[in-house]
């Protein structure tokens, strides 16, 4: 078994009748739809699916198709920066899959969507053909609105060359899972979390595929770090954990709790107690695994 | 789902052929042999198998069957305590199942068995009728040699008032999981290692639901604490390793290493990960456990 999780994100976040019919095009046998996340503000869907490389696929083919028909981006506001109806489809290898079937997924997904719905298609992250195509970031500066009339500059890795006049084009790829994690601080002095912050995060030159910032949280009257890990086998979560103490220590202030918001690899959590007892336990040895895996 | 998991323990460790019958009456469909473990010197095979209650019981059942017709008590020598053919036959609830679904399956399989065929059956831990029955070592104490003679001072929960001449009597239960633990110090002094043991196990007022041993591993040049944890509910992980370290930093040295052996409940490990992070987490916010549970 080789199961993939695929996170799209779709540039419709308030008409619910095309959110319900992007999430009836998912419906395909083998696939399960694990969460649907619209934000109005964003304009902006997220389906989270699981299943094998083949029907997966087929469900976001299916899903990707519904986005042209329904959205047009000549009449799309919303806070998030975007380039395309179907803006981007991440595969993320889950359980023991490798990166690798990802990546083919990914490849195959975008030769279908480039040739049989003409879109302009980019390849990101561990999909990327391109080195500049790597980050996201780049493939989307500026929006639908700026690539329309630049294309040329940033030219697509597959399908036509200009870009699809209401649905623009789409960024398929493959990542890590990515983790969501929040360290709450015993003070609510937004200064010193903001410090602890920058400390941590890697665009401020602290670990590597982190990102954070700090928030204050009324309710608890304490400032939160809130972080995504972006790569938790580059830096994993008790190497945040223990930087952030050490950071908040220096500061005169001591975590009082953590959260994950959302799901969390196995993996991950494995790093955890490992570091706390000295351990080596691998996925192989955790009895809930083998009495689901049939393994 | 309900998922259980079965260790039955049978008094033959020696003849392939038995050990082969057994194992074959074991093969049910929806019940899966995770392991066969034979001991020639305890003269005892163990086996560890899953599934739903009703299959589960079904081929415990038909193993029950085959050790009473291929195991004579009578002509069996080994260095394990144990009064049956088929000595004691613990249910263990997996997963999210709960501990009265264990129950529910020991009761129903010690009828089966008390009537059919006629094995007196004794009823012990969380499945245990009479308090004196709950420890394991109270109705085992003295073998099949003493319960023959002593049967009418230890009377079984159901079936026959007699040993069984050949296959003598069945213990059937439900307990928690059984997690073996080691842990592994900077010293190869196993007076240390004696010292901390004793400070750790239940039978000297150390932790509840904890056994102990030091020995000395002459491969490593180390101390091992070898553990078994009955009810990581009672003591958890993280307060097993806690206070082995203080004990071990009072006599001057310090846990290198530890290790698992055999399986490990993720519910186990996740208080690991919340005494470690401060945390909260729950088997519902693991991605895996989502994946293939179908949930």
């Amino acid at each position: 078994m080789s199961l993939l999780e695929a996170v799209p994100n779709f540039s419709e976040g308030r008409r619910s009748e095309v959110i319900g019919r992007l999430t009836a095009a998912a419906d395909v046998p083998g696939v399960r739809l694990l969460d649907v996340h619209s934000d109005p503000d964003h304009n902006r869907t997220v389906l989270t699916l699981a299943g094998e490389a083949e029907p997966l696929s087929d469900a976001l083919f299916h899903t990707i198709a519904v986005a042209v028909a329904e959205i047009d981006l000549r009449h799309h506001n919303g806070v998030h920066p975007r380039i395309g109806a179907a803006d981007v489809v991440p595969f993320v290898p889950v359980l023991d899959t490798p990166m690798g079937d990802a990546v083919a997924a990914a490849h195959a997904l975008a030769n279908r969507v480039a040739s049989e719905l003409r879109l302009p298609v980019y390849l990101y992250d561990a999909a990327a053909r391109r080195p500049e195509y790597i980050r996201l970031e780049n493939i989307r500066r500026g929006g639908f609105e700026t690539l329309r009339d630049a294309i040329a500059t940033r030219p697509p890795d597959l399908g036509p060359a200009q870009v699809h006049p209401s649905a623009g084009a789409v960024v398929i790829g493959a990542r890590q899972p990515l983790i969501a994690y929040n360290i709450y601080l015993d003070t609510d002095d937004l200064a010193v979390g903001r410090a602890i912050a920058r400390r941590v995060r890697a665009s401020s030159g602290g670990l590597p595929a982190v990102k954070a910032l700090a928030l204050l949280i009324p309710r608890r009257g304490q400032v939160q770090i809130s972080m995504n890990l972006t790569n938790f086998h580059e830096t994993s979560i008790p190497t945040v954990f223990e930087v952030v103490r050490e950071e908040a220590a220096a500061r005169g202030t001591r975590i009082v709790a953590s959260e994950f918001v959302g799901l969390v690899p196995l993996d991950a959590l494995l790093n955890v107690v490992n570091a706390a007892l000295a351990g080596d336990l691998t996925l192989q040895s955790v009895l809930d695994l083998r009495l689901l895996d049939g393994g």
